[in-house]
């Protein structure tokens, strides 16, 4: 890696019944509960267009992830030999970003109720997006 | 946004034809050209487990993008109503990462030929992932 900073400020904060890295799910779509996105009141105005019931992506900052790690056991299971980062989705990996591919479920304000995100309480938000129509005239 | 910063650090950069932001296609699948993903020597260990052929996620970061806008029309279409940056992706935004699905087409070393990239040369790479199976026991 170069010496070369990139600094980024979260938008916001993920708001979960999950507080236990050990205990919580590995993906959405393997148990995870809903949870709130909470938005920094001054990135608001970037909410608007999204709806209920849109298909959205959350890029997370893994906060309590390892960032010198290059090889992991797939899902920590030591039974599987150990792979490169970049080829499992480890939270451990050098720049930790966490990607989540949700449906919204309410939005209040600066608050969106989210179906499904394993990512723990208090994660710092990096970025919303939209699932992209694989029809390039309804983009 | 709080004042709490996260401090990223390229693991590479993007090698490809395309240098001008405004001929660029806006996504991989519109007539984006094959580039190179050439990672810093250091992670390169993070690489073990990608094979030609494989769809992968990359994350990078659009050093060319604009930090302070929340509202824009949609793909610079300026016939279209502006909308909040979080339902587009337009790389105009609070923190401008990049999300690309791409297929591996072929790897040497510390380099990764990937297919239809529509990041410009010398795009920062902050992450790749692979995409997940449906199946949860293929993971």
């Amino acid at each position: 890696m170069t010496d070369e900073r990139i600094e980024l400020a979260p938008i916001g904060r993920v708001e979960s019944p999950l507080t236990d890295p050990a205990a919580a799910p590995k993906q959405g779509d393997e148990g995870a509960p809903d949870a709130w996105l909470v938005l920094d009141t001054d990135v608001v105005a970037g909410l608007d267009g999204i709806k209920t019931d849109d298909e959205i992506i959350v890029l997370t900052w893994l906060d309590r992830a390892q960032r010198d790690i290059l090889g992991v056991h797939p899902r920590g299971d030591i039974s599987r030999p150990s792979q490169g980062v970049f080829s499992t989705r480890s939270p451990d990996r050098p720049n930790p970003i966490g990607l989540h591919r949700v449906q919204v479920a309410e939005i209040d304000g600066e608050r969106l109720r989210v179906h499904r995100l394993e990512a723990l309480d208090g994660t710092p938000i990096l970025d919303l997006k939209p699932v992209l129509s694989a029809n390039v005239s309804e983009r």
